[in-house]
């Protein structure tokens, strides 16, 4: 047992996706409690995948608990940062794995934030075409983005996220103790993650986010307890409709194709993926207004609420041809045709197409100090 | 319409998997028909992945037929052979499709051998997490072997096929033509494949094919596509009964624990794949022969066969130590046991652990000239 008394009661969150379901444990203390976790299956075997910066902090008391669990619990530490969330750093982990002769029920622990998650998933999905993971997200970001829909990938040269697969965990834990450590820039680049779901889907959350942005940013355990809660359930409930993102699913993107071509524009890892989705929902709010989705007064009130969870709501100025250029390759472009999602009313979101003249003017103005 | 008319009628063999189900097509012909593929989507874009020994024969006439279907039909060619299998050649198809701004409804066409299929088949898995693809196979070993079961992968330098999905295509078409200019090594590596269903699954075909190997050795088209529809058909009843291999499916490696072997210790390419299942089928003739499954008359009479469609029947002399080292890691070994795939009964196989000096004398045995 730990010794310090779990601040806040564990909340459950069960991910409805028939065969392939699982559960999300948020609460205090639970890396502690590692061989206890239901839903993960018995092996020889295990592999942590972790980073230079996570690693230190946590990888040893992760190992220890499981090593109640697994008889062999092998760690491994990536270069930290979306720079190196690509095949080369990827071949590591199967360079690892076959190294050490790990079979196909080798069971892997992706501890870290959203690129040690994404990047453990996709090895797991493809080693020997497929062996069980565990997402433990020390991260807010990936705590309540990637714990929830099943998306591994990794980065290409050409494009972000252009190389995975939907692979779903068999449990993910969310121990809000790691989100201690977590530099104020990463606290505010999840926060962008969470206040995305008020404006597509419930405006009772963006109320409670407004009531309670200076507690989130202070780090109180309960507040975070019941963001990471509210959006897993959110995301859930979307997934669920979409697992694989024929359709409904792309309104979690909100924000997301602006934000990948300042990702893309600046080069990966300069600005923080939250970040950039961040500013990306000021563009996208601006869009919605311009499209007639919402009034000045709901872009003003996400817009402010953004600016006070410490992101930037400026542009990086790359020209507006560059940023349409980029966003045609994105992952929801069809035919050369780039597919926005704009609130269409508040608290609900849709894909749309926009005139290149009319994103040029959502760019330019956002990209414009001031 | 095709000048010449087809020299045997089209044969449907439908592949039960779900929501995954598609159909193959054998016959002659095929490829000029392919604007009316049934069960392809539509798209603006495709891609042919195929190979420079490939490519040069059929990828114009594929190419010119689906230009009805899709507006915009690309041509790859990667460099021949299982020594390409690998990540660098796997990321050219991925450098392409991104280059061309490929969106995520392009689909993949696998014209091609096994290597060819098994690559774009991973290429269409992994492409923003999944694109529609369509196996073409050109030879007769990827006609009876790939072009059921969905299974994908490229090779890592510590192990054969360690990396890939499990992903079924939209439509199989082997065009028998295409076998025409197949090499007489490639045509015996793929009998390897049809002659393995006969003792672990069909006692009935075992002998029409003892009856009709000279016939089939001849490239009698009409023999060819019987023996193509017969195996598809034995590998999709397993493959539906188990299509992510956690059991029963395993059968269908019979010969393929020492095949890998061979492989692996000559070095990828040196002997082609089937050759490698063809000898290694004769070590699990023996294997199973002093297991008690079968006596020494049936063990005969399969390698006779095996003989008869001009594959090798003796292994490289890699010592047996090499050959049990290279087995530990295949990927049906569980915790460093191997686990081989014997026959238990004429016309039945089983998944068996057998002792290492078992193991032994069955590798001297089939490694001794004579």
């Amino acid at each position: 047992m730990p010794e310090t008394a779990p601040a806040v009661p564990v909340i459950e969150v069960p991910i409805a996706l028939g065969e392939r379901s699982y559960g999300i444990s948020i609460g205090c203390g639970l890396l502690e409690g590692a061989s206890d976790w239901p839903g993960v299956p018995a092996s020889t075997q295990a592999l942590i995948v972790t980073n230079t910066t996570v690693g230190p902090l946590y990888a040893a008391r992760l190992k220890a608990a499981l090593q109640r669990r697994h008889p062999t619990v092998h760690v491994i530490e990536l270069p930290d940062g979306e720079a190196f969330k690509d095949w080369p750093t990827l071949n590591l982990v199967f360079d690892r794995l076959l190294g050490d002769a790990c079979d196909r029920k080798t069971v892997l622990y992706a501890l870290g934030g959203g690129v040690v998650g994404d990047m453990t998933g996709f090895a797991a999905a493809a080693y020997m075409r497929g062996v069980p993971f565990v997402q433990v997200p020390t991260t807010l970001l990936a705590q309540v983005d990637s714990s929830v829909g099943g998306k591994t990938a990794i980065n290409h040269p050409l494009g972000k996220n252009m190389i995975g697969a939907f692979y779903q965990p068999r449990r993910v834990v969310c121990d809000l103790d790691t989100l201690t450590t977590l530099p104020a820039r990463e606290l505010s680049a999840g926060l962008a993650e969470v206040i995305k779901y008020g404006p597509i889907a419930d405006l009772e959350f963006l109320g409670w986010l407004e009531a309670h942005m200076d507690g989130l940013m202070a780090r109180d355990t309960a507040l975070l307890a019941q963001a990471v809660r509210r959006s897993c359930e959110i995301k859930a409930a979307v997934v669920g409709q979409d697992e694989r993102e024929s359709g409904l699913r792309a309104i979690l993107n909100f924000g997301h194709t602006f934000g990948h071509a300042i990702e893309a524009g600046l080069g990966y890892g300069e600005w923080l993926h939250g970040e950039a989705v961040g500013c990306g929902m000021v563009m996208a709010l601006s869009l919605s207004r311009r499209l007639g989705g919402i009034d000045a007064g709901f872009e003003s009130r996400v817009k402010a609420l953004i600016q006070r969870a410490g992101l930037p709501v400026v542009g990086p100025a790359l020209g507006a041809s560059r940023y349409l250029e980029l966003m045609r390759v994105d992952k929801k472009a069809e035919a050369g045709e780039i597919r926005f999602v704009v609130i269409d009313r508040p608290g609900s979101a849709a894909l749309r197409g926009a005139p290149d003249a009319l994103v040029r003017e959502v760019i330019e103005d956002a990209c414009r100090p001031g």
